[in-house]
């Protein structure tokens, strides 16, 4: 095709304009003040843009865009509101107001229609850059703005299940917490150790089930099918259920593993219907550390995730000249009565 | 005093020129490029500023100030991170958007440090208008933007026990929610019921407070001393303490309100431990509709805030004429096992 750029060779903005039949200083257009283009000749160009891969340069555009200071944030709108997200955001504001930017709030829509959000964002020259979170499998938004050269950063990692996703990220390792926490129930006596999840794939309940899994082979207990219940939702209710087929089943484990904490304060609605003591008849841990650990009765044994260090990361990285790289940070073990992790070593039992 | 100006007419920006002893331009620098005057100027031009009460004309700056579109909200420090405040914020998102703005988030000390935060902000025409939140006892801020003529709505009232503070505000009416659960409590048949509160005076307590108190009134119910426990954190040991109190009395409450879910689920522990069944020995009631309420067995009757509501007249509010103007809106009482309000009347108890 005539306008193909060579290989190799950085595409011009004169390469899109031919491409797209249109002049020069419309690309500029569409890409500066896109509200002065037509929709048609706008699609027209931006579709050359995705077709050339070009990448307008980011110290041409430095030179002439004065930066806002303020970094976008969308507000996550598939996660039910917790007190984590709250604290996330106080740490997040005062980790970039230290690094001299501030925090603007927006809201986009899931999935593909995501990024035109962002796209109008960056036309407003509103912001300078991303924080993204509530990251999904397939998550469009990385690829998009790291086309575009859109400065981001990412609290959840870019799952490789579904290919590598350029960006820089912070994440909690939850395999990690979860593996440590198989070790603990292990040193109490726990020899069959049972995980509820979800049912829908997300990265975040992937890795936690393979810490279960690591932790497990690591000690040589079963991981079979009949140990894992899967949930449609992430309810008390569902935990409940949960939990009645595990302990219903031929060889019922004697801990439960949970992938949130609202899974595992069902779990333990149904050890107290049974008259089962938690913590010691059987015993049960959660991951979030949300308010409900601290106070359902007995208290329930998590991983807390170090929001300070994950805002300070964040900011950290925007700031470095890399663009591909992600850091782990280690989850917390809070220790509380659902499961006495650390306590004198029990007898084998479950086996 | 010569540089007083004639009452009832507008100061000048020429008599605070004066008043300070510098020019009309330095004066206009001070307002508009605070950076480019030197900071002991800057402090005489303000002092002079406060003491003749100058207001600059609203109509004149928005002629020549472009407006940023950005609304400032200042993370509350003083509270512990809640999932309300993470629905409040993605409410507060989705309804400024709607009206063409975006949020911006900052940090502010408490008290009296606060307006620096915000001359900050202004001064660097970082946001067009504010939303306050975390509103306390003597909050400096409303009298502040009030006197800079800076628009600002406020979600809390401002606490008319300290002055009448200026602004427009939306609060959620504690009184009356309150009185309805003493309402809903008489029904059942309780004729003492007790209070638990925090020591410490803040506007939402004694709202709640007066509620209780109009509300036993109403029903010719004791509101004795004996009945109102006060502690000095908002923890689920102090709820403990004070259910210990008031059961250890000598004539103990059948019903205890809580001024937050916190206690309440303070409350319940502390009932549990002594067998006692609540929702039928002794029912409790919290405030917040926090996922503690939920979570909790049985469940906690407590009272939910209209977040989408509270937003939307928030954003209404900024577009209104209006400069002063408060807008109660009535919280929903959420009934669960601690008090099945609304159940078959009881039998008198308590009396």
């Amino acid at each position: 095709m005539a306008h193909s750029p060579r290989p190799g060779a950085p595409v011009t903005i004169a390469q899109v304009g031919m491409h797209a039949g249109v002049s020069r200083q419309t690309v500029s257009s569409v890409l500066n003040a896109p509200h002065q283009v037509d929709a048609e000749t706008r699609q027209r160009v931006l579709a050359s843009i995705e077709a050339l891969r070009y990448r307008p340069d980011r110290a041409a555009r430095n030179a002439v865009t004065r930066p806002t200071g303020l970094v976008g944030y969308a507000m996550p709108a598939a996660m039910a509101p917790t007190a984590f997200m709250d604290q996330f955001l106080r740490a997040l504001t005062g980790a970039l107001e230290a690094s001299g930017r501030r925090l603007m709030l927006f809201t986009a829509p899931d999935g593909t229609d995501g990024p035109a959000v962002y796209e109008e964002l960056l036309a407003q020259r509103a912001v300078d850059a991303f924080v993204l979170t509530d990251t999904s499998d397939n998550d469009p938004r990385h690829l998009w703005l790291a086309e575009r050269d859109v400065r981001f950063v990412s609290f959840g990692r870019t799952w490789p299940t579904h290919g590598s996703q350029p960006g820089l990220w912070v994440d909690v390792d939850g395999a990690a917490a979860c593996a440590r926490l198989v070790a603990g129930l292990y040193q109490l006596g726990h020899r069959r150790i049972g995980f509820v999840t979800w049912d829908r794939t997300t990265g975040a309940m992937l890795d936690r089930i393979a810490g279960w899994r690591t932790g497990c082979g690591r000690h040589g207990l079963s991981t079979g099918d009949d140990l894992v219940v899967r949930v449609a939702e992430n309810s008390i209710e569902a935990g409940t259920a949960a939990a009645r087929a595990l302990l219903d089943s031929a060889d019922p484990p004697t801990a439960i593993m949970a992938v949130s904490d609202t899974l595992a304060v069902g779990v333990l609605g149904e050890l107290r219907r049974r008259g089962l003591a938690f913590g010691s008849d059987v015993a049960v841990t959660g991951f979030d550390d949300s308010e409900a650990a601290s106070v359902v009765e007995g208290g329930l044994t998590t991983v807390r995730q170090p929001v300070e260090q994950i805002a300070g990361t964040l900011v950290e990285l925007l700031d470095t000249s890399d663009y591909h790289r992600g850091v782990l940070l280690a989850g917390e073990v809070v220790n509380r009565g659902s499961a006495p992790l650390g306590g004198a070593p029990g007898p084998a039992r479950g086996r």
